[in-house]
C-alpha cells in the first residue's frame, strides 16, 4: 500500500503513533507505520530489540509511559493479556485521554475486562485480532478485526488501512477475540480435512499436489453454500430439499469404510458421522444440513 | 451450456446415449442429454418414471437389454453398486464392446471390482463420482469425476462435457470414489466448522449472515495455502518458518475456552486440539502444520 491511496480516507493521515512491543509482530507494525510517513515512537522491554527501526527514523522512549505521552494513538501487542494489564494498569494516568488499540490475541473476557478497566480510566479502547502472519502486515490481503470503540476506530481508520484490511465488528470488545478463533476454527477444519485427505489419496498412488486443486473446487463450492444456510440459521427454518441429513449420513459412512478399508484415521470420518447420528436421533433426518446447529450447541 | 460450444471438441456431438435409472440423478442426466440433442434410450425398473423424457423425445426401452443395444454408450446411475451389479451382470453378453459409465455413489473397491469384470467381457469401464445435486447437471459449475479407461473419457468427453466439468483422476477405476469422499469430507469439515461458529457467535448477539463474510475470508486465505502443503506432503520436508504447531496449540486452547466460556460445544475444538497434542508429544512441535499428516494415517 502507498500512502498516497489513503490521501483521501481521514485526516490523521501520518498521526504520530506509539508502538508497545516489538517482537515480530510488533516490529512488523511499527515497520510498516515508519514506512507509511507516521512519526512513530517505539518501546520494547528489553531493549535489545528494534535497532534497525531506530536507524529508519523512530524514536525509543525508555519507559512505555515516556513512549505513550509521545502521541495520542498508543499500540500494544505482546505475548498475551496477562502481559498487557502488568503494562498497562500502572500506567492509567498516562493513557488518560488517549486511545489504546490492543492488538495482542486473547480471549473476548480478557478483551472486556481490559475494556471496562479503560473506560473507568477515560482511555478509548479497541481491541484487535490479527489474522495474518508478520509477513503479511502492510498488506491488503491481510486482515484485522476490530470491536469496541467505534469513534476511535473511524477517527483512526486511515492509520488502520495501513497495517492490514480493518473490519469493525461491534462495540462489544470481545468480538475481534470472538471471530478471531471462529476463523481459526475454521482454517485447523480445512487443513485437517485435507491432511485426512492426502493420507487417503496417498494410500492410492496419488499426489498431494494432484489432489489439491479436487479440493480448492469442493472449498469455493461449499463456500458459496454458507450465506444461504446462514439465511437459514438467522430464521431457523431448515429445509431439506436440496438434501437431507440421512442422505448426507449414508456418504459418510463410506468416508469412514475408505479410511478403515486404506488403513487411514477414522477419526474425522467417525466425529463427523456421530454429528448426524445424534441429529438424526432428534428427528433431524429430513431437515437440511444447517439444522444440525444445535448439535454445537451446550445442552441446557 | 450449448452444444455450439463444443463443436470443435470431438466426434461424437450427438451420438446415441443409454440411460439406466431414471431417478432423481438419471432424469436430470437423461434431461440434459436430450436438450443437447442426442437421441436418448432410456429405462427405469419400474414405469412410471421419465414420461416427461418421452414427451421430450426420448426412446423408452422395454427392458435394460433392448436399452444398451439402442447405442454404444451406456450411462448407469441407480441407488447403489449392488444394485449395479444386480442389473448388469445377466447383459454381458449386450455390453460386450460398449462402453458402461457407471455414475452410481459407491467405494473405490466396488469401482474395481466392477472394472475387473467389465474387462473380462471387453466391455469399456468408466467409473464417474456426481460432484452436484441434480439441479446442477448441465452447467460448468457442477463437477463429475472420472477414473478408469481413459481412452472411453477421450472418446467421449464431448457428451460428458454436456452434463457437467468433467475431470479425469487416472486408470485405477477406484479413484473417483475416493476423490468423492476426501471432498465430501473437506465439505462436511467447513460446514461443521461453520456450525460451531455459528453458535459461538450467536452466544454474542452476532447472527451467522453477519458472521459469513468474515469466516469466507479465512476459507478463501486457507484454501490458498493448500498448494505450498501439498508441495510439503510430497517431499516429506515440513519447515515451521511461517508459524509451528507449537504456536498452534495455543490458539487451539483458545477456542476450547471460548467454546466452554460461551456454553457451546468442545467437541471440534477438543477434537483439533488432540491432534496437534499427539503431534508434539511425537516431537513434531517446531514442525509446520502439514507434519501433522502423520497423525492421519493408522499406526503401522
Ligand atoms: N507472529 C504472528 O504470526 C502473530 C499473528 C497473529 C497474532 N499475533 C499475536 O501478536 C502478539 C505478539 O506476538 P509476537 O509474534 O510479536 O510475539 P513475540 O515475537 O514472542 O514477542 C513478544 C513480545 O512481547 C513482549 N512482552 C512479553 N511479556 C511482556 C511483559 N510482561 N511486559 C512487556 N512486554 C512483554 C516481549 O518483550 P521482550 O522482548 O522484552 O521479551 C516481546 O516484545 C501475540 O499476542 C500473538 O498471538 C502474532
Ligand atoms: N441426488 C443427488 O443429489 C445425487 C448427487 C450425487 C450422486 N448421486 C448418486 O446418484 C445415484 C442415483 O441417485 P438418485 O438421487 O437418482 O436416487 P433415487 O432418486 O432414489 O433413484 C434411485 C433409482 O435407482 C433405481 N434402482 C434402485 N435399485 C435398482 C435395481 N436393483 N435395479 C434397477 N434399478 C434400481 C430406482 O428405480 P425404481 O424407480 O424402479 O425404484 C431409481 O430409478 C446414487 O448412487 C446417488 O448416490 C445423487
Amino acid at each position: 500500500m502507498t500512502s498516497s491511496e489513503h490521501d483521501h480516507a481521514g485526516s490523521d493521515q501520518a498521526g504520530s503513533v506509539t508502538l508497545l512491543g516489538l517482537g515480530l509482530m510488533g516490529h512488523a507494525l511499527a515497520g510498516t507505520l515508519l514506512a507509511a510517513g507516521h512519526p512513530t515512537t517505539v518501546w520494547n522491554r528489553s531493549t535489545d530489540k528494534g535497532t534497525d527501526l531506530i536507524s529508519r527514523g523512530a524514536r525509543r522512549a525508555d519507559s512505555a509511559g515516556e513512549a505513550i505521552t509521545a502521541g495520542s494513538l498508543v499500540i500494544v501487542c505482546i505475548t498475551d493479556n496477562n502481559a498487557v494489564r502488568e503494562l498497562v494498569r500502572p500506567l492509567a494516568a498516562e493513557l488518560r485521554g488517549r486511545t489504546l488499540i490492543n492488538l495482542t490475541s486473547g480471549s473476548s473476557s480478557e478483551a472486556r475486562d481490559l475494556s471496562d478497566w479503560a473506560a473507568q480510566h477515560e482511555i478509548a479502547y479497541l481491541d484487535g485480532a490479527i489474522l495474518a502472519a508478520p509477513t503479511g502486515i502492510g498488506t491488503y490481503e491481510a486482515a484485522i478485526l476490530y470491536s469496541g470503540d467505534k469513534d476511535a476506530f473511524d477517527q483512526h481508520n486511515p492509520t488502520l488501512r495501513k497495517l492490514a484490511t480493518p473490519t469493525f465488528l461491534g462495540n462489544d470488545p470481545g468480538l475481534a477475540a470472538l471471530h478471531d478463533v471462529a476463523v481459526l476454527g475454521m482454517m485447523w477444519s480445512i487443513l485437517n480435512a485435507f491432511l485426512h485427505a492426502a493420507a487417503l489419496l496417498q494410500s492410492a498412488g496419488v499426489s498431494a499436489t494432484a489432489l489439491t486443486p479436487v479440493l480448492q473446487g469442493g472449498i469455493a463450492t461449499t463456500a458459496g453454500w454458507l450465506a444461504g444456510y446462514a439465511e437459514q440459521i438467522d430464521t431457523g427454518v431448515f429445509p431439506g430439499d436440496d438434501s437431507t441429513i440421512a442422505t448426507h449420513l449414508a456418504a459418510m459412512t463410506h468416508l469412514v469404510d475408505e479410511s478403515s478399508a486404506h488403513r487411514v484415521s477414522t477419526d474425522l470420518p467417525l466425529q463427523i458421522k456421530a454429528v448426524a447420528d445424534r441429529a438424526i436421533a432428534e428427528g433431524l433426518g429430513q431437515s437440511g444440513y444447517a439444522a444440525m446447529i444445535s448439535q454445537f450447541r451446550s445442552p441446557e
